[in-house]
């Protein structure tokens, strides 16, 4: 693959979005520490511009579609957070925005992408090929898609939150022992291995899955690229890909240790304990990471680990029921 | 009065916390902008170390204390953030720390306080005098009383937050029309105030508290020290001052435009906003400020706005109801 992109566009990307995109802390709580006996950094993405790091990589992505293509518009594909982060970056860059969605996405997700201005067309997550009706859109319209993924300059945007972790972590005398993010088709993962590899290459980078959707921990286990249906169902939202991506894959099965896959169950529990510790709102898929840590999917005892908290977009009533 | 901290020692408090407090983020939504038709900044304190901004003013004061007193330990009395704030700190320089909280202070207040290493001695809000037991204490022990606001170290810790605003305001082109607080004692509000009277003299400065505790506000309109009896209850459990303090006064009595009174339902209404548009967990009392933008007490529209959000220490079951 020639097109895979390498720290030269992280490192790029993250000049592009220099005070655009917010430079989200890296926190820590004493007490958590203590108990899980180990010290933990969260870095926590809900707070980022739309509620997701997604902004990241759709505001470096749009910003170098060339003048005389923008006024074709946008197409996107997105379970929300890619949605809304493509619709408030199309918005600043006066660009009109076609993002097709599931029609089971949660209700904030799509009320706050038609608020950036977007259109958004609904398809069936079970039986409709979301890529084939937005290269249909791209054909009929000449528009740019935008895909949430598998794109070098998206991978490379959501690459700078890797960058500022190593930093900020240096920052705090932390030495990573390991790094975790959310997974669904690899994009944030890719990205920050890719950073992580140039500033701080003895970090160990995972991978975290919801069960019946943890397509990178298959494929990086077995070294070529699984293309699974996906089966069952989760909470998390945000991570029900169907299958890697390929230049995501091409990357994480060099620069991933390994894929951990996470219950809901351990969701919910890393949901109340952003809550409790941290008074974050993190999403279900949000939370993935953060959860491998908690329920020992990833053994932190005694080690440094930094992990994402990677959306917020939670309806008011799944953020209930996670705190009952 | 001769011992009133100056912007000098505001400056000094935050060359002094640096790199044990967080600098927390200043955030916006560009969705709740549009929709109040203003331009709305929010300081999430509710992140910074202990979850509240008091950890500020605690580490401050308490790196002051001289090394020969710092055996017979420190006494400190409060609703229950400035108990975390000074047990965190306490913790930090190894002094040991006794904490009297009222009994009905949230759950969440009192276990953290514990487990920062604190021993809490419990007090009836409406039939005890907090400061007579804590200088009883002191008076028995040789301890050092570290007050909640009326103490010039503390003044001058809270204030940092309001250095920081003014300077993240300018690096986002923000010209602050006005700067909003909740306020009990008056310790942030009046640090605050120093900070703004310094950096951004133009900036319009205003308290908002709860009704029935509005000392502050009736204060600042008389122009002389209001001591009444507080009277009702509020959910704003960190609100819930006797009177003003007598140094914060005389502060607030010449720099602040005014008090705003904020009532419970818009307090619940503003912790929903914080939910939804910024992915913040807030406490009743830390979404005083907030709720005066959003309730219209603070005219808004046209202007540039920034407010605290004080403190994220909230039991799951008073968030839950406030989502419902």
């Amino acid at each position: 693959m020639d097109n895979l992109p390498t720290i030269d566009d992280v490192r790029s990307a993250a000049a592009c979005i220099e005070g655009s995109a917010y430079e989200t802390p890296l926190l820590e709580s004493p007490l958590l520490n203590e108990k899980l006996g180990c010290r933990l950094l969260v870095k926590p993405e809900s707070l980022q511009r739309t509620g997701s790091f997604k902004f990241r990589g759709a505001y470096n992505r749009i910003s170098n579609i060339p003048e005389d293509q923008r006024k074709n518009g946008i197409v996107a594909f997105s379970s929300g957070n890619h949605a809304q982060g493509v619709a408030a970056a199309a918005k600043i860059f006066g660009i009109a925005a076609k993002i097709i969605m599931p029609k089971d996405a949660p209700a904030i997700k799509v009320s706050n992408t038609q608020a950036y201005g977007a259109q958004v067309i609904f398809y069936d997550r079970f039986n409709d090929d979301r890529s084939a009706i937005g290269e249909k859109l791209v054909r009929e319209t000449g528009a740019t898609l935008v895909r949430p993924y598998d794109d070098p300059m998206i991978i490379a945007g959501q690459g700078t939150v890797g960058l500022e972790v190593a930093r900020q972590a240096r920052a705090m005398e932390a030495n990573l022992d390991a790094f975790l993010a959310p997974c669904g088709g690899g994009g944030l993962i890719s990205g920050c291995a890719l950073a992580f590899h140039a500033e701080s290459p003895e970090t160990e980078i995972y991978s975290a899955e919801p069960v019946g959707f943890d397509g990178t921990a298959r494929s990086v286990a077995a070294g070529e690229r699984f293309i699974g249906e996906p089966h069952g169902n989760s909470i998390c939202d945000a991570l029900l890909s169907p299958e890697p991506g390929e230049l995501t894959f091409s990357i994480n099965a060099r620069l991933l240790k390994a894929g951990l896959t996470i219950s809901d169950d351990a969701v919910t529990k890393a949901m109340k304990a952003a809550f409790s510790y941290f008074k974050l709102v993190v999403e279900p898929g949000g939370a993935a990471a953060l959860a491998a840590v908690l329920s020992g999917q990833y053994k932190a005892d005694g080690k440094t680990v930094a992990v994402v908290l990677s959306g917020g977009n939670v309806d008011a009533d799944v953020f209930r029921k996670a705190l009952a």
